[in-house]
């Protein structure tokens, strides 16, 4: 497969969504042109980003609002559960717990590691708090996939560089930091403030 | 000035991230090599976005690390404090709250607006709970310029629709669902799941 951008990807999930609203609102058809406006970009990059992964729709009647969906999920790795383990249970660990959204796709929060000993072996929902010395260990029982980084800044590296050793492979982290990891892992950072920024930008720019 | 894209100031965001790191080390002086590498993209992307709001550095010297970290300080408004407001104090608002991160770019939060009478007229980390129904008095009493909107789904729309008629034109909404504004306001989605789906994209597509 061609190599495809970050940017493709995260507009691949946002046409995800906005399939997901029109087929909840019964709309069975719908046209690149109707997906470009809803998400505020040209009808001719929705053709772009599609066409990396074949023919999708036909020319001049648009696209199949739940077969796209469906496609798009399928390359998005979304019709399978995903195990995924929560490292840091403060505040955003919490939030992220209760996050109903990533249940909705398909990914599953299914261990939460911390270091404070206080914290551990409790169940919160369900899911039960392990020492991050046990990270491999856990891992392993839970086959787990992905970890969310949920630990203060100075601690991300190291618990990267922990669960790496167990296997995992990709990483979604919240700490405001910089994480290095080698090859064939891959890291993506949520850092919330950077869509504030580009609110500023806007606000400055009027 | 010219329309700058989304990405483009997306990614004058991340080299301000590098740029900090970089102050933080010592590091004086950097090329658009060095801030590409680190942020996994290519010199001419750099050089690219930064043109677009004027000459910075010296051919063949490269850029003042101070110095760049403040014209792009500049460009992304982040010289001043924004007065924010948050609507929704469940789990998320409660970790927004504690964000650190926000203040730290000089975004403090004000005000809190719930609608459950409950958790109104309290004050936490000493910021006070108002019931919406006082949106537009709060709102002007702080002079917010910023809403961050952490409500369920169903409300979000009626939420932004009441802040916009208070003159509110910048919104952070953190509920998955997509929001119509009208011209002159600017909404910006964050949905914590999107990171996750480049990851299984990632682990699926391996």
């Amino acid at each position: 497969m061609k190599k495809i951008s970050d940017s493709t990807i995260k507009r691949l999930s946002k046409y995800y969504r906005t399939l997901d609203e029109l087929k909840a609102n019964g709309t069975m058809m719908i046209s690149s042109n109707d997906i470009a406006l809803i998400n505020s970009i040209t009808s001719a990059q929705v053709r772009k980003d599609l066409s990396f992964f074949g023919t999708f729709g036909k020319r001049g009647l648009g696209y199949n609002t739940e077969q796209l969906h469906d496609q798009i999920g399928r390359i998005l790795g979304l019709k399978k559960l995903w195990n995924v383990g929560l490292v840091g249970f403060g505040n955003i660990g919490n939030a992220l717990l209760n996050y109903n959204e990533f249940k909705t796709q398909g990914f599953h929060i299914k261990a939460i590691f911390e270091n404070d000993f206080s914290k551990c072996d409790s169940k919160v929902n369900g899911v039960k708090i392990s020492h991050i010395n046990q990270a491999c260990e856990v891992s392993k029982k839970h086959n787990l996939e992905i970890m969310i980084v949920a630990v203060p800044a100075k601690y991300a590296q190291a618990v990267v560089d922990k669960f790496v050793e167990c296997g995992i492979q990709a990483f979604l982290n919240f700490a405001p930091t910089h994480i290095k990891a080698p090859e064939g892992v891959l890291i993506k950072n949520e850092n919330m403030s950077i869509e504030l920024e580009s609110l500023s930008f806007f606000l400055s720019n009027k």
